[in-house]
């Protein structure tokens, strides 16, 4: 199967710890890097995470707090002295723009490359970026500024052709398009070949959902329904539940009713609150409710 | 003697490696803390170091690039969040007040204290900063964009009293302050006790001189002399001199020919190029010429 990788860069929260990073994740689809969120010290994670910053294709930035934004200036500013040439999409809240550009024109203006911003409505759950590959869809978040939570959606992929059966039917190159889609081969003499001798059926497609950070809002569950990989945040635990609406965060226990509602396959907790320096009982909490839960760790790599 | 440390937060150049961070370091004067430069990820640094946040005083910037002040609007925030309510005074170039603003408006609206900017003239050797214990002023370089190091000067302090001589002439407190200043204690039947048979000798002021980033510029030398420690980058080893003029930096050579003109006492080379895994070439280079120089590094903690 192709690559449907997650890399944990940073899963804490707005104070930096020793324990964890904040927030910012890479997506690998098929060895194309799609980030999401930008902490300060990203580009220092990204660099230990081992992958490559030539294949760093876009960033979705959730919301414009510090603890998810301030590490794009200088993985910009890496990026030009690294010589990257091809441009750089940033989709994110309209306002990003306005605080980055200064920025931007002050420390990069002799940069190879330009940085382009694509906003988008936070409150919208809408495709927002679409490639052969993969799909991403916002995700309406309740927070205390306008956020978004970003759904990455596996395009359809085609059947797999079995290769000894091509042969032996000897099929010509031109028509193995068609039966990767789905056609029957018809021979010279008329005999057809049923398109399920040729193939095995296509991989199912994929899905994860980004969800952080937000109060419990269930009006998310259509969205994420059935996801293979749902990140969702957990900032606190129950004894922590009066803080939630106030700031905007959940709790361990409610990322999981989310998960459940959801029937999603798997979930991630993460944007721990630097009072945890353990973050157990956070699992445990959300495993009372959604078994195959765990934890956000920086330098995770979970396999879709 | 009271505490005057020069604490390295980090030490490399612009693109981060996993060996070195960008550059900061923090000057402990009495444990009053003021800040040299503040490259991405330095409240982290700052953290690991166990330095207090609350007692960070001041903090100095010596030129607006990306590796040397992309972590204030990140430490900015942090200090909020930490409850800090006492104002914050920035002393660099006079753009980062426009560069660094609309940041402060955006993402630290609700802060408890104010950032002030405290513009300086990178071209000129002036005091910038003084109080009690130590004066700081500008040290022009010579960089691709305006730069000035840092001078930090111990101010003079008074005589120690000797106690047991005090008490032995049963002087009067009133009398202390100035014999601390260098008077003789006149008895009543106007017997002279010369000042120097109730005190010792005052502490002989210490100086730090920072310098970095610059390229090899004798006209420093005046300003440094004699200081107890000079930080001085070594961006490049000789094998490299010939990218010294254009990028603005030195060789770890050339530090150590200032070092020795300026007849410091002890040289740290820092700021070291991404493509040096190994800086013990550098240190060779410098001993070479002056044989007191060590190596800047993360965690390092310089006593004066």
């Amino acid at each position: 199967m192709e690559r449907f990788d997650i890399n944990i860069l940073g899963c804490g929260s707005a104070t930096p710890t020793l324990q964890h990073h904040p927030s910012s994740q890479v997506i690998n689809v098929r060895e194309k890097l799609f980030m999401i969120d930008c902490g300060e010290g990203t580009q220092l994670q990204f660099r230990k995470s081992r992958l490559r910053f030539g294949r760093l294709n876009r960033i979705f930035i959730s919301h414009l707090h510090g603890d998810h934004c301030f590490g794009i200036i200088g993985l910009i500013s890496t990026l030009a002295l690294l010589g990257r040439t091809g441009d750089m999409y940033i989709h994110a809240h309209a306002d990003l723009e306005n605080i980055l550009k200064p920025l931007i024109n002050y420390f990069c203006k002799d940069n190879p490359f330009n940085v382009i911003f694509a906003p988008f409505d936070p409150t919208l759950n809408e495709v927002i970026y679409e490639d052969r590959s993969i799909k991403v869809s916002t995700i309406p978040l309740i927070h205390r500024v306008p956020c978004a939570g970003f759904l990455f959606q596996e395009q359809e992929t085609n059947a797999h052709l079995i290769a000894d059966m091509i042969q032996f039917h000897n099929i010509p190159i031109k028509e193995l398009a068609n039966i990767k889609k789905g056609a029957d081969f018809v021979k010279e003499d008329g005999t057809v070949i049923p398109n399920k001798m040729l193939t095995r059926p296509a991989d199912q497609a994929r899905s994860y959902a980004y969800c952080s950070d937000t109060a419990y809002n269930e009006k998310i569950v259509p969205i994420i329904e059935n996801v293979d990989v749902l990140y969702h945040e957990a900032t606190f635990g129950e004894d922590n539940i009066h803080r939630t609406i106030k700031t905007g965060h959940s709790t361990a226990k409610q990322a999981a009713q989310i998960a459940k509602l959801a029937n999603v396959k798997k979930l991630i907790l993460g944007h721990f609150s630097a009072r945890y320096t353990d973050n157990t009982s956070l699992l445990e909490e959300a495993k009372s409710i959604f078994p195959n839960t765990i934890l956000a760790n920086e330098g995770l790599c979970e396999k879709l």
